[in-house]
């Protein structure tokens, strides 16, 4: 099993993911470079190569197909190589002066389309929809689990972000601890209630919205903006205009108008920077705090295009050569044909 | 002039340099492929090529050569690509809701040797001396400027790494900002001393050299170990056995200890894993508190072997797939010729 090891100094946790243990040799140079494409006929994402995951957690498909096995528009499966255990308590223990805690958790992969040669940006609104109603169907299902403390959605797109594999996929975490960083926006969100009585998301929407210059593209209910103090170019935020600190509780129409949103902003970016590699991650409260109404829920957009060095490593301070105001603008220039979100 | 912008939410600085300001076509695909070796001939770093940089700030050269000239066998100048500006007062600004502080500071490169081939764990020990002295003289310089609060002194190896330059080079910047990551570390020492009256990074010491697990080599002066909760493969620190919060205090002995030990871990680093991308951090305490005698330098290094992605990015929590304990085992086994430190 996995296990949990926590920093003695700065506390923070790590995950060491023992079964996957690596020996020098395969850190070659080989390793390093890029990875092949995966060809369809062995591709454990595709139709027809179901048996090639675990089982099945949840599958949207079509009536009279059966479960593990082709049919399905969204199938979300357990990572074969997973970072957490389903199996096993949570248990605390200490070895010599360091604290230790069993790698119990849940770790998903969300196959978001059946072909193997397309992207997220590239799917339908209706497409986009079904990924996201997946994402709250396992999100509703995981916050059962008491031994889970917060769950992380997120993608890697492209070798340059981490993904391994080609065909469009997401994934979901379960940890049963409350990471820092979130632990940090949830300090940041408090300490600045307590000052100016007000949510600093929405306070930034407010003046974001008013002054127009970091804003990248809105709809009904969700806008794209550059934040102030982006950390790297091309670094977006799509936030939910109405306060709202979980994002499971999106109902139909606030769904249909994140994954319109979502599309937007994800085929402005494949425009302006010509397919690069990203993350994002969606950021909601902890599990346990969903009804504490202080957090707003976000998605956070990462282009992997500089390399984070040693000073950012050391600082935490990093260097970003964009100005937020000129990739807003670059952004908002991009024509989107299908345009349901308006820009600036 | 770059400017520093504070995140609203979780009170991180980044640094906008404006000055190296990038359009979306600078991101293209080839430009985030490896970048090629320089020439030797128009090499900025090289002996003959002086010219081609900032004046030196300062040079270790033989009697009767010339400032900005050959003759140096370490040579630092500041960066002509600098992320702080040298020139300019520190203040601070509110833009609407946010804080803004101008990016005054100090960024210089370390010309390591005048060889263009050669790298720093292939240099001699006493090379690897006169660089730290290098380190230790503009640390000193820096200090005496009230607007810097903090210098991180650190090396970044391989394109992977973000090295663009292939003359060994380490790099210093002075920011005028106490960095959270480095306030984390400081919390910690400090509440870990509030409950047991201990330095934290002492009791890691007599731990580990007792243990014995995670120690890869040591000699007087120092010990290297791989971290408990070590964030990815081969993550290690270089750990001064002797209390101390600033490596500046070094005295001649110890400074001689410490490259030796930093060769030493370097040449297990190249042989093990052939050659690896990495960056190092040297980890010291901020300008104004070397007063303050809880701090616990150090030298951390991290190589570049994964890649961390949306997980890491949203959380903090780095899955790491090499326990320490291997780690530590496969790097004491490597044979280092001009062995003066010693294994286990």
């Amino acid at each position: 099993m996995p296990e949990l090891r926590k920093d003695i100094v700065t506390r923070e946790w790590i995950i060491l993911a023992k079964e996957r243990a690596k020996r020098p040799s395969d850190f070659s140079k080989a390793d390093r470079e890029e990875i092949p494409k995966t060809d369809p006929a062995t591709c454990p994402f595709c139709p027809g190569n179901e048996h090639m995951t675990p089982p099945e957690l949840l599958a949207y498909r079509r009536k009279g197909t059966e479960r593990n096995g082709p049919g399905w528009w969204v199938r979300v499966i357990p990572n074969k190589f997973a970072a957490l255990s389903y199996e096993g308590t949570l248990e605390h223990k200490e070895v010599g002066i360091y604290d230790v805690m069993s790698g119990v958790g849940a770790h998903e992969v969300v196959v978001e389309m059946p072909e193997h040669d397309k992207q997220l940006f590239q799917a339908d609104k209706k497409q986009i929809e079904e990924v996201i109603w997946a994402y709250r169907d396992r999100y509703m299902a995981l916050r059962e689990d008491p031994r889970i403390k917060y769950i992380l959605i997120f993608k890697n797109y492209g070798v340059t972000a981490g993904s391994s594999i080609a065909h469009s996929h997401s994934q979901i975490v379960g940890t049963p601890v409350i990471p820092q960083k979130i632990m940090s926006k949830i300090r940041g969100v408090d300490q600045y209630r307590e000052y100016v009585e007000k949510c600093v998301y929405c306070d930034v929407i407010d003046w974001e919205l008013q002054d127009g210059e970091r804003v990248v593209s809105e709809n009904e209910s969700f806008v794209t903006i550059a934040p102030f103090a982006s950390r790297s170019p091309f670094h977006l935020l799509i936030l939910p205009k109405e306060h709202c600190s979980c994002f499971a509780r999106m109902d139909r129409i606030t769904i249909a108008d994140f994954a319109s949103i979502l599309k937007d902003t994800l085929v402005r970016l494949d425009k302006c920077l010509n397919n690069p590699p990203y993350n994002y991650t969606l950021i909601t409260a902890p599990v346990e705090s969903d009804q504490l109404e202080n957090f707003h829920w976000h998605l956070e957009i990462i282009p992997r295009l500089t390399t984070p060095a040693g000073f950012e490593i050391g600082t935490s301070i990093y260097i970003n050569v964009t100005p937020p105001e000129e990739a807003a603008r670059y952004l908002r220039e991009i024509s989107v044909d299908e345009g349901e979100c308006k820009t600036g």
